[in-house]
């Protein structure tokens, strides 16, 4: 018999609901894995055991009602919360005690959904890593900067997660780490209370173990009713292969898996056709970089003219003074050409059903110093579409790598159907990857 | 000779600079000021006038370096600071320390900006009213929601202040109150550290007494060098004179008005044509409404789920509840049709100098639990344009009404040489208002 630490969140609200799972019990064997697992994973930045305990307790006794009712879930640590410290990665904020939850946190919590505690975040959610170490091998980064969220779903801590995306912070991670990453359309759910980075982009997102389990987030943060996935045929699909120009720095072996995966969509019968995207070639990571870059320098203001010896060297010296030597102009005729190209890029997506892409250029590298490449995220942060990681592949050392799949913007729903197509022909073995 | 309280922000740092006043002697001046009139008018929600001048003697010893070397300044009490309480205009809050300033007050400091304190603001930026009244006649609203802010200015307490605007919260109240308001492009200052309303639309405002002040302000805040205004001769200026479709909102008195103003500037030599916006007509105040009714209800879950008996019936059983009741689909549809419209109003402007309009339906109403009608600056807010309120003429009771200025976005520069053209003729009797 599974441990209920086992379970997708899907799965132990059905446990909940069918009478065989308390939310307690959930809790509490989450924290049984997190006990085992974290001093070498170092997931966590902040954990409330009791309080978590109690809060589940009272779903038991009461029942909540609510979409999320017992659900077990953990948050970056740049994502406020009224009854536990939110650091924002960094030294400067320890201890911070925001006085609020942001959004998506008080929309879980009154669905019914219990925060076992903060996600260990890299520095603002920019590069410089925090403890985090990879779940399937200690001495691989988990990715960044969703790093805790990754590294606590991917483990098994937790079912679900919650992390934000500025280039490509919940889709690696979640890759590196063999968990599902979701980013939203840009907008879709509300990021306040989140510290920002670069707010023209920032995204919230979330990782779970299952694509069901996707569907059901987006239900609790847009309080709306679930919404049956709907997995399509393959052979129904409009598939583009993109290779993007980004292509040659992926390796070898991931150009071969996505490769190959693409192939056995088109034996399922799916239409697949390589495409490239209008106006979007190398140059577009300078795009995001500028845009980014402005922003970033200009959301940690405060920082930066009262402790700026706090903050690590490659940020302050880096993307922050990098978007201090932009010019108002040069940061404007770049967004305007991202606000431009997000509306082309629907416009691209009409004929399509999905795009698929490398997630990230391969296995999570060896080290803890970087977080790895987002060279395939960006372009999906920046354009505002959703994406999300599905755990395919195994690369050459073992370690998890993702296939990702891109849709248009406010097409989310669509994508869960299409993701989940994928996985269930993935488990039955139809995609020989 | 004027009292140090009675500069606009460029004569005081004239003066400072000219050695004939220092940073104390302004920043006590404004404090005297504020002793005298306060009790009548409640601009201000907290003020600190030992660390002010603390400051101000901190910088007359050392010497800023900065843009703003010295100036006195206030913040709407929804922009967080590191040292004073910030309470969001509701007593959910009272007290609350966000441990760190917001951007626009960083950066203002870090230039030798001097706080004084924080200003009234309505509650969380919507229509509740907090307890400022209007300096000309306490009797009547100073609108709001940048209620303190406008009024403070408007009653030489300080010679600027920041708002925000995510409606009509800082052209309306500076109309209102006398003051001179200008509501920047959407997404020019990184509102890092406000709380948010309506994210999509939110911005940071300014308020000062002179044209020169908000180019001032704007070169603090987006940290570039100051530039030097070139108004250009009236006869040069392509203006549209834009009725809008709310034209028969606004009073008889605010109609003449306008007219008249529009004569004396084609008397002057301008061009000026009737213009209509493309696709805004009385339902557009429905698009923002929906937009922002959605938003703000997520930006206030926390509230919403944990002390809603704490917010004001108007705002839960209106906005609020409104913005619940707007399905996903039908908030995106007009957010999408925002999305384009910006576009398509930036090539509007193409062949217009600066669109002229009412910036209030008439004189500040009377009475002190409405904070006035925004019909004539929610269009801009959406649309993301810059917009300054000028406070050229004075109703039949006495309080001041503006001329509110538009241009296409990322054209603030222009709009400042422009506004600052119209305030030269106004000053030397050119136009008979």
């Amino acid at each position: 018999m599974s441990e209920p630490w086992e379970f997708t969140a899907t799965e132990g609200l059905k446990a909940i609901s069918g009478g065989t799972l308390s939310c307690e019990g959930w809790v509490a064997s989450c924290f049984e894995r997190i006990e085992l697992r974290d001093d070498t994973v170092l997931a966590w930045k902040y954990l409330d055991r009791k309080g978590a305990l109690a809060a589940a307790r009272n779903i038991d006794k009461a029942g909540s009602g609510g979409l999320a009712g017992g659900l077990p879930f953990g948050v970056k640590d740049i994502i406020d919360t009224a009854d536990m410290p939110t650091a924002y990665g960094s030294s400067i904020h320890h201890g911070h005690l925001p006085g609020r939850d942001a959004g998506c946190v008080a929309i879980t919590r009154a669905a019914g959904g219990v925060l076992l505690g903060k996600t260990v975040s890299t520095e603002f959610g920019h590069r410089f890593p925090g403890e985090t170490r990879n779940p399937n091998n200690p001495d691989h980064t988990p990715g960044g900067s969703s790093s805790g969220s990754a590294a606590a779903v991917g483990d098994f801590m937790v079912p679900c997660s919650y992390g934000t995306q500025t280039t490509g912070s919940v889709i690696r991670p979640a890759a590196y780490c063999g968990a599902i990453g979701y980013k939203p359309t840009y907008g879709d759910i509300n990021t306040n209370g989140v510290m920002p980075n670069t707010p023209s982009i920032d995204t919230i997102g979330a990782i779970t173990r299952s694509v069901e389990d996707l569907a059901l987030v987006r239900s609790i943060l847009l309080e709306e009713a679930i919404q049956e996935l709907k997995p399509p045929p393959l052979s129904d699909l409009n598939i583009g292969f993109y290779r993007s120009p980004f292509w040659n720095d992926a390796d070898k072996k991931m150009q071969e898996l996505i490769t190959n995966c693409v192939e056995c969509f088109a034996s399922a019968g799916a239409t697949v056709t390589d495409v490239e995207l209008p106006n979007v070639s190398r140059n577009f990571e300078e795009l995001h970089a500028t845009v980014s870059g402005y922003e970033f320098s200009r959301t940690l203001s405060w920082e930066r003219f009262n402790c700026s010896d706090k903050l690590s060297a490659p940020l302050r010296d880096g993307r922050m003074r990098e978007g201090l030597e932009t010019s108002y102009e040069r940061y404007r005729e770049c967004w305007r050409r991202l606000e431009r190209q997000r509306i082309e890029t629907d416009e691209f997506f009409e004929g399509l059903d999905v795009l698929v892409t490398p997630s990230a250029t391969g296995e999570a590298p060896k080290g803890l110093m970087t977080t790895g490449n987002a060279i395939f995220n960006s372009t999906w942060t920046a354009l505002g579409t959703p994406a999300i990681t599905l755990p395919l592949f195994v690369g050459p050392l073992g370690l998890p790598m993702g296939l990702q799949l891109v849709a248009g913007r406010f097409k989310d729903r669509k994508l869960f159907d299409i993701a989940q197509a994928v996985m269930l022909a993935h488990d039955k073995g139809k995609l020989l990857c």
